[in-house]
């Protein structure tokens, strides 16, 4: 639909019935957000162009969310679901193959469209600017790191999980990000055989 | 100098004698690039902007390099220039040891703030945009990971070799691109201490 014509049905309700006030509204807005942080970036996304995605007021993601880095991170919390599992599949299991069902997982999140499309608007968001970085590091260390380094009872442990992390993270960049031959064609399992050892070590404390 | 008053001595000229056409115009075009690319990303440099950094005419700048993507590439190929060294590093040496001098010599380039930002640029422009992430990735491929894959003698030495620089990658982006602590404080010593042998394990087909 388009600004200068909207749909009829809005204009006959009273204003706490509209889609804008309505049940969904706060869902509404961190999907709308989500997509403008992937297409735009952070720089150039604005809550303006949030709030229209969403139907809603600019003034309700004020309300719902504060200024922009908090609906950053509302959005990066959505998009990045898929990998908070992580402590769980990590943790939860043999510590003999913890290195081997990290890495499927999380290379995993990357390997499929759906999953990988939202993560990827992050990191270049993260990438390329400050704020959205301190919201990516803050999840990351809170929701991932903190939780695992908890876990693992080694030496080091939130250095340690970071370092295998740092790997799994190099090897998405290359893989997805840079496309680097053979790496971004090679088959997911031999990727998965070749980088688990390294990563188990890491959480052995090796 | 603003464009609405140049300077005298430049109008007062024959044209071949200017600035613009005179000895060092080309590296003045990369430096004048390097700092454009790095200020403002790929998508939002401009081949005017980068000629007025370098004092000669848009065209020249053409004249030298084509198109914006061949300009980024001038300018990747001398910020990067820090890290060409690496297939040198890492065969020219006791195998035993190739991890760790690889992974002390490409984390030292990031340690040290005047090779760190130049690269960091590339890096975010390469993350950000698919042109400058080609650009990037011919670079990698050809300067770095195909002279290192041929002198290792392993099997799958291109996709080991880029599987060990994933690791190189992720504790980069970790430590200086995300800053995650307590990875991005640690000690240098400890760093290397902890993701040599991984490499190593990597260039040794393991």
């Amino acid at each position: 639909m388009t600004e200068s014509s909207p749909p009829p049905r809005r204009r006959g309700r009273p204003p706490r019935a509209e889609a804008g006030n309505g049940p969904g509204a706060r869902e509404r807005i961190v999907a709308a957000a989500r997509a403008e942080f992937a297409e735009r970036g952070y720089d150039k996304a604005s809550i303006r162009a949030i709030a229209r995605g969403a139907d809603v007021d600019p003034a309700l993601v004020h309300h719902y969310f504060g200024p922009k880095e908090q609906v950053f991170a509302a959005a990066v919390e959505v998009a990045f679901a898929p990998a908070l599992p992580a402590p769980d599949v990590l943790l939860e299991g043999d510590r003999e193959h913890a290195g081997e069902r990290i890495t499927r997982f999380i290379l995993g999140v990357w390997e499929n469209p759906v999953t990988r499309e939202p993560v990827l608007a992050i990191l270049r968001s993260a990438v390329a600017n400050e704020t959205a970085a301190g919201v990516f590091r803050d999840l990351v260390t809170h929701r991932l790191m903190l939780r695992i380094a908890g876990g693992l009872g080694i030496p080091d442990a939130q250095l340690r999980s970071e370092i295998a992390a740092a790997h799994l993270v190099g090897v998405v960049m290359l893989r997805h990000v840079i496309k680097v031959e053979p790496l971004a064609s090679a088959n997911f399992e031999d990727v998965v055989r070749m980088v688990a050892p390294a990563v188990q070590r890491h959480l052995d404390g090796g």
